[in-house]
């Protein structure tokens, strides 16, 4: 066990040196997080497919509960629970277009994990930094629960519970809890919590804050004691069920799934859900009574309950949807909390656009009519009003626009063109379209997973990490 | 799938080539034997404790249902449901004795498996090969179900099924099913079936050669077919008691286990079985009703039901003893088979050796007084007459000696003071003389060992192949 908590020690301090200038200390947080008398009874798992460039290496790591798919290297390490998809990788000579330049990639993309503490944590790789497109690094990153890195390179940062760092590299930076950022690259910033900021450099900034103490309710984190709030609760409620699907080895899916379509043996799935052509559930999702319609995609840690989707919906890492109708290409970004209830269903019209890190959370019926842009927190109309607009208007802003705690500078039409493109991509990349014969995407390609389990040193100093292990093809 | 099959050819191709002095095809033998199409389905598995040295290695190999401890390589290889157990390793300096030779050793000694075809086998170490003291390599040998190879290097040979090599080095054999070979060294040597034959140059060889006939019954394997037989119908029957340990990937123990035992967590154990001090339950071993006193163990693949042991009761892998009771001390060798019935209880006396690969199948109360040898084939009273004899009496044999089918020549008194030393060698290896503080062995050893899953690829040309797996410390 000393190993293991020299190497935790080790990692802190790193983070702590990177945050000097923001004069923050994680100790306080981070004592509480990582149950490490249980770091021993924990495995941790990876998958394996023809499909994706194998190439693992753990160095005098520990993880626990992972799933790699595609080339990684994690060294000296601590992981926890972590997902980390290297489904998107580059390859040598793959062009990386940015701005007016065309970028050949000089070797094949690599995830790099050094020194990391992540828990509970999916790191989606597809590296947007084009300083660094061949290295999806993370090197002295402390992610706490839920957090989510994606196509994000980091360093020395400091993630809150249920924040999400998107295409964004950084470095040296606090984000607050269930904050989103997707920003291009910054470092040395401390983000609030509950604050969602979509920025374009030079085209356009999309800045809301939660306020504090509504959010409080669903999400509440200070130093010396876990997170709690609805969230925790949420999810803490239907951990039991995972406990199955990762007690066993192999396990028969209880749904029919189409030949097009992939449902991971890591997802839980109840009564009744019903799996349409070329959709996508994910490892640790969670379906309830949900119908998918054709190329509608469950992604990691989601939970979609007593709900229908049409068809080509997305469900962003960590969304959850209750008792609601979704349209056709909805999108739902991560973590998303859309709860409707029994006799007050949730209806999202089509073609709109719930942003990442939305809280809708109503007692009366609520329709949203399509294609809207939805951000916020919403408990009823009113709410709704303040925090939603047509995509069609929004398309028209043009230099400065505010609305309730939203504030919107630059081109209009462009944030909604990024979107869509962006949703296009997700949809492509996840095998919506797929036509029996071109197309393939995740939906496609995941299938047939082979998946490894692993488990640390069961005592003496070494107790809870794991030996090196290196995988290839 | 292709890559698979090719890898399965050349293993053949080259045990043929070996073998081809004595005019043998293994091909129609092998072909019926390896379920090609299930490939896919197997997963292996390797346990990891702070005790074992550490450095598996997995090239292009396959392997299911494997348990590796210790140093190991595998390269390019098939294997199945293999236990290759690395506990018993020389180490760098270690001094050997052989003979009047005190050869220490150069460097870790490291078990070697190439090209190999390896099915429902047990590989133990502690190579006694003064030659190559630092390797146990298993190069191109088939080694069909239930076959062991025990402390031998091997190389372009093939065993039969339930087959034993122990403590003998074998060069391009053919080893008839059912037969065990204790020899030395051995090459270019065809076994008949159902031969017993422990050698040691220049001071003794015990030959037994079991009536073909009568052990058809037991166990039959012609080219083309399965093997069959009672021997093949007992394991079957217990097969689906397995099934839940390996479709689980944690299990608690359902006995109470003192602190100097270990259950493995891959054994099958039914009500009531009672486990004390000191006692060793290895993997796939499978306990029914079974009561073993201090120092007892059962090892890898033995069946132990409705029986009490003792105390210092040795197991051997692959032994089965079914309604009996053994005094203390009793020694039971590799792949016995001993019967008793509800109504007709075996009794063996206290310090008797069975001979490995003796069948005792009785339908009357048979007792076997203390301090008795016994081998071959005892089905009564006067079988027992035939195929015994008091440790005391053997040891006066000075030249020669016959009895029933079983042949003595050399020394006596050495034959039972080798056995002797060889019983303490084990027991003392297993923990059984543990004293809370020194004389530790697998027993204490081997408790809180990781198992650690892999699964081959699911698709593709390398389906049921595995990727390149490095594990070091």
């Amino acid at each position: 066990m000393k190993e293991l908590e020299r190497l935790l020690d080790r990692v802190i301090q790193r983070v702590n040196i990177n945050l000097r200038e923001l004069e923050y200390d994680v100790n306080p947080l981070v004592h509480n997080l990582i149950p490490l008398n249980q770091m021993t009874k924990f495995y941790a798992f990876y998958g394996i497919t023809p499909n994706h460039p194998l190439n693992l290496q753990f160095r005098h790591s520990n993880l626990a509960g992972s799933y790699f798919l595609g080339r990684c290297r994690v060294t000296n390490s601590l992981l926890y629970k972590s997902d980390i998809r290297g489904d998107e990788l580059k390859q040598k000579d793959d062009l990386f277009q940015y701005q007016e330049f065309e970028i050949p990639m000089a070797e094949d993309e690599e995830i790099e994990i050094e020194d990391s503490f992540l828990i509970k944590t999916l790191v989606h790789n597809f590296s947007h930094d084009p300083e660094t497109l061949e290295k999806f690094f993370i090197k002295d990153t402390i992610s706490t629960q839920y957090a989510n890195i994606h196509g994000s390179p980091s360093n020395g940062s400091f993630l809150g519970p249920f924040a999400t760092v998107d295409l964004t590299t950084i470095r040296d930076c606090l984000i607050g809890t269930f904050s989103y950022i997707q920003a291009g690259e910054v470092s040395h910033l401390n983000i609030e919590p509950g604050t969602v900021w979509v920025r374009s450099p030079e085209t356009f900034n999309f800045l809301y804050r939660f306020p504090l103490q509504r959010l409080n309710n669903y999400i509440y984190f200070t130093a010396g004691s876990s997170p709690r709030g609805i969230f925790i609760d949420f999810v803490e409620d239907r951990k039991e069920a995972f406990q199955r699907v990762f007690d066993v080895l192999n396990l028969e899916p209880s749904v029919s799934v189409p030949s097009s379509a992939s449902l991971d043996r890591f997802a839980v799935i109840k009564p009744k859900t019903h799996i349409s052509e070329n959709v996508l559930v994910s490892q640790r999702a969670y379906l309830q009574n949900a119908w998918l319609g054709k190329g509608a995609n469950a992604q990691e840690q989601s939970y979609i309950i007593n709900s229908r989707l049409e068809g080509n919906d997305i469900t962003a890492h960590g969304a959850k949807i209750i008792e609601a109708r979704l349209g056709k290409d909805v999108f739902v970004g991560f973590n998303c909390f859309l709860r409707g209830r029994p006799e007050s269903q949730l209806t999202i019209g089509k073609d709109s656009i719930i942003m990442p890190h939305t809280i809708i959370d109503i007692h009366k019926p609520l329709k949203i009519p399509a294609g809207h842009l939805v951000w916020g927190l919403v408990t009823n109309e009113k709410d709704l009003d303040n925090n939603s607009m047509s995509l069609k208007a929004f398309a028209k802003i043009e230099t400065r626009f505010s609305k309730g705690d939203m504030i919107f500078e630059g081109s209009g039409s462009e944030f909604v063109t990024t979107f869509k493109e962006r949703i296009h991509h997700i949809l492509e990349a996840n095998g919506a379209f797929f036509n029996g014969i071109s197309n393939k995407g995740h939906a496609q390609q995941n299938q047939n997973i082979s998946f490894n389990t692993i488990q640390p040193y069961p005592k003496g100093e070494k107790e809870g990490l794991y030996p090196t292990i290196i995988i290839r093809p």
